[in-house]
């Protein structure tokens, strides 16, 4: 694995190789996989770990464990603590909620803090299926069933294009030592329930299932992004700027056919789904606004 | 159901109710409810049955039970054989792919002979999820998740914004008598896997697990419209008429990205997958030749 995972950087994110990073590690053998890979491919990692407080002594020890790991590495640490249940309680979000939001703001200020210029996760191909299947089972688009991004931002998942099975077994061979996670069983439902009851069924439908998937997602982010390109030279031609927002003739909204699914592409970035939008188009002679979070349409 | 189904049509297939046309009846319990719902419509419809001689008496029996079903309906029949075992032999096809191929050449030259606008088939939002999941086993992309189309040039599915259970219900409910297919347990084993080992387990992921499925289908199929009518304004600006063919400037398509998905969407009606364009593009100063079943790149 070491030999693919060098030329999957080499390939796809040569940025890694000639400046400084975070590797966000949180004991789990998938990020205490991802780091010592770096290290052996030369990479100047730091490890960043953040503690929720949501587990006990487990989640200390979790800590202890990625203070070790960075010495045993020889690299430096940066491990931080949140109060995750009062972030959410004080801004009405769930405990996985708040801690994303939490984990996500602190690397951006560690990473313009220490001059840091990347931030990598563990995310692997597992993970990206078990997220489509859930986005799949809510009901979603193109988007949803695009997977875990490889590159949003700055936060690189180099794991994306290896299995759960190929991380396990190299941490094996390399007597790599890791934590397991104590809420896995407890408050991951339904990804438990996508591991060990779905994805058994659908590596049956086909010999090399998971690598199929993994074609699958790379084809939907090239056709997702096509559609993102085609709307925004759509909306240089539609929306006219005009005091501090744009002016959109309705009637050439109008001619545009999937209709819904236009509007969709083209209003989805200010808060309004196509519903929204739909109504607004019909009460355009009311003089009706139709709100998002952010912006309004009137 | 019925009120359901005849609002379906009434909102989104009203050309069913102006014109005659056919409905494909297999004798399983998809077709008969479906070709029940069309009389009790008002629909102008005839049975179109084709005996594959697949199944020995079954076969027999099915199109005696067609039969049957037309004279108690009051409405005209229209009964085909095949020798798809010779076809495929000949055509070198699997069984299924020449049954399919037979099947819908026999439509069109029907509807051509008879004056009949439409032929409707019964597939339901079930068939659809087993597609998708099989085309997801696979390997696909944004065609090959938007499921089996209510409207493909005249083949209309109205069955399937409903589902398998839903069909079951209203057969039971009015009576109404079917024949069992007895290929289904012997020769469809993916798809049998897909229905009683895979798609529980989904539905146990979301409570309205289907109903989800159905908007995703719509949104999918939305979006990959969108990008089809893209892809053919792109094209009559890089495909310039010349002699038989076109002319591609190769410098203006290397300058799309990313590159493989749209070469893909620009080529894919011509029988090419983009790996055999891409290889044109490196090998343009060679003169060599790419070909596809029916076009050639030179």
């Amino acid at each position: 694995m070491f030999t693919a995972f060098r030329d999957h950087i080499e390939k796809n994110f040569p940025q890694l190789l000639s400046k400084p990073g975070i590797v966000a590690c949180s004991g789990g053998v998938d990020s205490v996989v991802l780091a010592h890979l770096c290290t052996q491919t030369g990479m100047q990692i730091s490890l960043a770990h953040c503690n929720f407080r949501l587990r006990g002594s487990d989640s200390e020890e979790d800590e202890l464990f990625v203070k070790k790991l960075a010495e045993q590495l020889d690299i430096p640490q940066f491990i931080t603590h949140f109060d995750t249940n009062e972030y959410a309680a004080a801004h009405k979000l769930s405990i996985q909620m708040a801690a994303r939001e939490l984990r996500y703001q602190w690397f951006a200020e560690l990473m313009d803090k220490e001059e840091l210029s990347w931030v990598l996760t563990a995310h692997h191909l597992d993970d990206s299926l078990e997220t489509f299947l859930i986005n799949l089972s809510r009901g979603t688009g193109i988007e949803g069933l695009s997977g875990i991004p490889p590159d949003s931002n700055g936060i690189i998942r180099p794991l994306l294009a290896f299995s759960r099975a190929e991380i396990l077994q190299y941490a094996r061979e390399q007597g790599i030592k890791w934590r397991e996670d104590s809420s896995n069983e407890e408050t991951k439902y339904l990804r438990n329930k996508i591991r060990h009851e779905l994805v058994p069924v659908l590596k049956e439908l086909h010999p090399t299932f998971l690598e199929n998937f993994r074609k699958t997602q790379v084809f939907l982010s090239e056709s997702a992004q096509i559609l993102s390109d085609y709307t925004a030279q759509l909306k240089e031609n539609l929306f006219v700027p005009y005091h501090q927002g744009y002016k959109i003739s309705i009637s050439s909204l109008q001619e545009l056919d999937p209709l819904r699914g236009y509007l969709y592409e083209l209003f989805k970035e200010y808060g309004f789904h196509s519903w929204n939008v739909m109504e607004a188009l019909l009460t355009a002679m009311s003089g009706k606004e139709i709100h998002s979070k952010t912006h309004r349409l009137i």
